[in-house]
């Protein structure tokens, strides 16, 4: 099966790191992967063109079925290895609604996030305005209050939608991650802090860490203050 | 069922959409509904709040059940009712893949469409700028000739992922009527007009068509040079 499948990925990128959770915990071991470089343009050469359009990194294809979009790729491996290593949507009604809630609130989570940390890459030098900044990370930490609220209200040590892991687990832990490697404070956020230090060690995380963080462990500091 | 169903919406608001047509395809006529104004904030007001942390529209509730935002509330429709009216999610993976991979591309494209229409919304005055705007015009432009691709290859009369409607075009068309609405021209981009044209007399889109746009049938004309 999953020597069927082919990953093209780029270190550190949330979307991708979905992905190999995902292969992961479904047991997915072997798939072919090629590690790319965003720095080196690699993203867009002619082996991701091929695959996708977009010319951006996950581009996953298995058979000749392509799904690149990170959650559609999520989506995919969950409903086609139902059976095979970690169930990830549970079949409860209120279990399910929750994993769902939690996933596409990641979405704004991981915007809010990205409107922070890579300000200066998305917004060209001469249209840059300390206040947009300001607001931006004004309403990150407004997003942060959210989900340490969300974990405050699940019992300790519990995943993102409950006791069990999940596809929310999958799609949000690797914002959760990038916030600590950009220096999110774990006394400021202990709930997060807490989720972040019990999901570390899980083997499908542990196994797909980004090895440049690995080569280089020391982050950034750009939101210890938020 | 649907009368343990509540849904707060707004009216041309394509995240409330997309839940209409969901309850529609679904065969769930009879859900409790109120149709709250963005105009005079009453996605903030408390009745909203109670359901929904964010203070936004769609919230809806399924007996004890919330799943506000609006993807996650398709997904759960399609997979608590997978038995009641139209199948919105096919099995052949192929096809799955598909389904999923346009559904979340749509992310993308409505949130461009959104950069364009909504640009002097989301940007206070002093930090607006004639480049940012020209860019993010020009980024939507890009955008819809991927999407215009998408539906050549397809055969004439076809959906969003195939011959079949499903979640694709759920959470899709409310982002295509919304660029015609805004003065789109299906001259310069004819497989999305034609779209248009097959999908907005679906009974699903017309019970759940907008209501401000049904009393002024004319839109804008901010798009038709795109």
């Amino acid at each position: 099966m999953a020597r069927d499948m082919t990953l093209l990925w780029g270190s550190g990128s949330p979307p991708c790191w979905r992905v190999q959770i995902a292969l992961e915990e479904k047991n997915l071991q072997g798939y072919n992967q090629k590690l790319l470089s965003f720095e080196k343009m690699e993203h867009k050469s002619q082996e991701v063109l091929d695959i996708n359009a977009r010319g951006q990194l996950p581009s996953f294809k298995h058979g000749d079925v392509i799904v690149n979009e990170s959650y559609a790729a999520c989506f995919y491996l969950e409903s086609q290895f139902k059976s095979e290593g970690n169930k990830l949507i549970p079949d409860s009604p209120a279990e399910q609604a929750l994993v769902y809630q939690r996933m596409f609130e990641g979405v704004t989570f991981y915007e809010k996030l990205n409107a922070v940390i890579y300000y200066d890459w998305f917004v060209p030098e001469g249209e840059r305005h300390d206040s947009a900044l300001k607001r931006n990370r004004e309403a990150l930490a407004t997003e942060l209050k959210l989900w340490e609220g969300y974990l405050q209200k699940l019992s300790p040590g519990s995943h993102l939608a409950g006791q069990f892991f999940s596809l929310a687990d999958v799609t949000v832990f690797p914002t959760v991650a990038t916030l600590f490697r950009f220096g999110l404070s774990a006394e400021h956020y202990p709930n997060l802090g807490e989720y972040y230090a019990l999901l570390k060690v899980r083997p499908s995380i542990k196994a797909s860490w980004p090895p440049h963080w690995l080569e280089n462990p020391k982050g950034q500091d750009t939101l210890k203050d938020i």
